[in-house]
């Protein structure tokens, strides 16, 4: 399997900034996302991405993709499940996919909700965060969707051709194009039931048989993604270079904590790619 | 005396990131600086200022200037002498005018080149870090220029109207235009001798008399610069939110330490703006 010299989680202005540095210094780079971080297309207006005066999400967005395109940086559309560290490398599990790569920079934003109840203990068993990667799974069978994300409404589209139905719970207040097998359903969920797998979905108003509760938010917590990383609330633990606790692993953006602010996210980006270069070098150095 | 909210020292992306990000938070805002980054300017092409691909220094100096328009901020040319911690404010002393400010943002730039022999001790009586500030001091005298910064050679024809001749180092290669009392000296600079006040200057090859030697870098060191202020060697030592060592002063760019990137300066000014931000807030409610 050909490893990454630097894998990139996360398609905002993080990571994008640090797929850029890295990619100049002809370092082998893999950044991944679901798409081109449909939250900055979405944004109003934005006053202080420097040297961008009042930019709209869309433009900035556009700006985003014809740098990566400048200096040839493709991203690549997957979900990673969970990132193991291997010592000297890192195992990034995607679906039935794992990908390699010596050095990872965490770029995935924040998770601004709380887990749902049963979400934590049906993970892997009906709860699934990758329409992309589950779906085929619940092929023929009913399943929940609760949009959160930006492209989560595109998402149970996809997910509508594959399986049987699709209970869709607007969380952010849009909602898909509407299809045969599409049931939108305006109410609170507050809980995800089952015995082995799941089988169930409570909400506020009643409950609703379901194969599979995907829950699509634009990140997921750190220490769900990489076990035994050091956190403070949902936020990455870094020092000033990006660094984590875990050697070559390093984090930046919203997910490194506050401010949530673009041109931070790009800044934190660029320091990021530079450590993990650093951190190549260092290993580089060793095996001599 | 007006006291501004937030002083932002630099004119880099790193204190134009801040001034934005301050004034659009409708801070009460002053932006020092020489001019308008003239590194920047300089910079043949930038190729990892994410969201500005392959972008000329040139175009990225209009860029920020354009951004800077748009929110209303402007460029207030002076140089900043000493910044001294006042307890509740800061008081900043630009030659013999006094500025206060509420916070302060340290954006200068880092200083690549170690003190002269004498520079230390003749800083005030003969040796001046800005030609706008003390030219008139040194009306009808001699002077001499050493010139690091990329605005040097301007500086020296600005003096040349001033004094009575300007013996120029171009110690960055570049040299002013032809001027009647300008001498370009291509030697090396040893120290700066004196008794009360300077005298002369040494070079490797000889020693020139000259009643001021104006040392024209980007930057100056920061413990010289802000007394009490906790350094690493030629950075200020700043928490992963800017703050320093003192309450209410933050610090941000390349003076923060590595990477000396443009687009993590730019971040890292909008940290250390929300950073006094909230530094402000907190101070108004132990008022209330």
């Amino acid at each position: 399997m050909a490893r990454y010299d630097i894998a990139v989680i996360g398609t905002g202005p993080a990571g994008i900034s640090a797929a850029i540095t890295a990619k100049i210094r002809n370092k082998n780079v893999l950044l991944i996302g679901g798409s081109m971080s449909p939250k900055v297309a979405k944004a109003h207006r934005i006053d202080n991405y420097t040297g961008l005066p009042a930019i709209s999400g869309e433009d900035l967005a556009r700006q985003l993709k014809a740098h990566l395109d400048e200096v040839g940086v493709e991203m690549t559309v997957k979900q990673v499940g969970t990132v193991y560290s291997m010592g000297d490398y890192f195992a990034l599990q995607c679906g039935e996919e794992m990908l390699e790569a010596t050095s990872v920079i965490v770029a995935t934003g924040v998770v601004q909700t709380k887990a749902l109840d049963g979400e934590d203990k049906f993970l892997g068993r009906g709860v699934s965060y990758c329409a992309t990667c589950d779906a085929r799974l619940y092929k023929g069978k009913p399943v929940a969707v609760l949009g959160y994300s930006a492209d989560s409404a595109d998402e149970a589209l996809f997910l509508s051709e594959i399986v049987d139905s699709v209970l869709y719970f607007p969380m952010n207040g849009e909602v898909p194009e509407e299809r045969e097998n599409i049931r939108v359903v305006r109410e609170k969920p507050l809980g995800i039931v089952g015995d082995k797998s799941v089988t169930a979905l409570k909400t506020d108003s009643g409950e609703y048989e379901t194969a599979c509760v995907f829950v699509l938010r634009d990140a997921v917590m750190p220490d769900k993604l990489i076990p035994g990383v050091e956190t403070d609330g949902a936020h990455i633990k870094v020092d000033i270079n990006m660094k984590t606790n875990i050697g070559g692993l390093f984090a930046c953006g919203d997910i490194a904590g506050k401010p949530y602010q673009y041109i931070k996210a790009a800044g934190q980006g660029n320091i990021a790619a530079l450590s993990a270069i650093g951190y190549l070098n260092d290993i580089k150095k060793k095996e001599v």
